[in-house]
């Protein structure tokens, strides 16, 4: 496999949106143009994106919509389900098992972990909040492919650690820290406390 | 004022928060290694972002970490409260709301807006949602600062062009699609979606 830049995986990420909209729409077929114009770049662009992946479309026919929204999303792993392991029983972890695209996705939360006593055992989303002691193993017996960290930020890198250990290749971070990993695991941070400070800087400076 | 590369803001926020850590450990100065080891930088680096908003701590003293805490709360705009228009009373809202860190960074939700003739009136976190038709008149009436745009992505970008032409300068956009504005305008996007996107192409494309 062809290394991919990030910047690629975005646009395909925003094709695939306009896509299911013009899908909803009942619009069989798209032209580069249209696909370009809605995604703020050029026909070009698209075309050199979508013809990496393979050959889609006919030269002055446009893009069949079902066919491009099934391809990228086999490209971009849509097409399958992961079992996610969510560490941190507390609002982050809450919001995200009900937001609607992390099952759209195909993100089924298959574990909960806490260390707070008076949490572990506890219903949580259909779910029972496990020890974080047992990590380890209920990990490997509810074969988890992704981990979400939503934990403070003194124990999030110890927690990759232990994740990294156990195999898991993909970690959704909310820990407002960044966190080290192997190069063949990927790491996504969504740090909204800097977010904020990035605006309040923005407001305070201007 | 002088413009500042985004990544020093971000390397500024990192350091406020290792700095308020030391505050909680009652640790009174720390040198720049302290901070750059924690951080993931050099000292020198450390040295030379803090010396571009002034002069901190002494040679050989190291930093004294509550001015330190105070000077890095004030660059960041922390040390003042914002006030906050909500467009779309949804989950993502209501998250928000709820966050700690976001009525510690002094923002507070000063109003609330949905198209939806079902929740147009009812309560919503200590506020009563109002009709996304009087936004003009709220927005002005409430002093709002800044704007968080949790809507769906077809009406993201027409939301932001009424907040940028109310003087709206700061939007946190939620919505999966990016907005446009004008320079002099800050829109920081948190897009779980392509995040969730980035990471199943990783588990897929391994």
């Amino acid at each position: 496999m062809r290394k991919v830049a990030e910047s690629t995986i975005r646009r395909l990420s925003l094709y695939l949106r306009l896509l299911e909209e013009f899908e909803g729409q009942g619009i069989a077929t798209v032209s580069s143009g249209a696909l370009a114009g809605r995604g703020g770049t050029t026909s070009a662009q698209v075309r050199k994106d979508l013809s990496f992946f393979g050959s889609f479309g006919k030269r002055g026919l446009g893009y069949p919509v079902l066919e491009l929204v099934a391809h990228l999303r086999g490209i971009l792993g849509l097409d399958r389900r992961y079992r996610v392991a969510m560490i941190g029983a507390g609002k982050i972890g809450s919001a995200l098992v009900q937001y609607r695209g992390f099952r759209q996705r195909g993100f089924d939360v298959a574990a909960i972990f806490d260390v707070d006593p008076a949490k572990i055992g506890k219903a949580w989303n259909g779910l029972t909040v496990q020890d974080i002691a047992a990590l380890e193993e209920v990990v490997k017996a509810e074969k988890v492919d992704m981990a979400v960290v939503a934990t403070p930020p003194d124990v999030a890198q110890p927690i990759a650690d232990r994740l990294v250990a156990l195999g898991i290749k993909a970690i959704l971070n909310f820990a407002p820290v960044q966190i080290t990993v192997p190069d063949d695991v990927v790491v996504k941070t969504v740090n909204l406390a800097l977010e904020l400070e990035t605006l309040s800087y923005a407001l305070t400076n201007r």
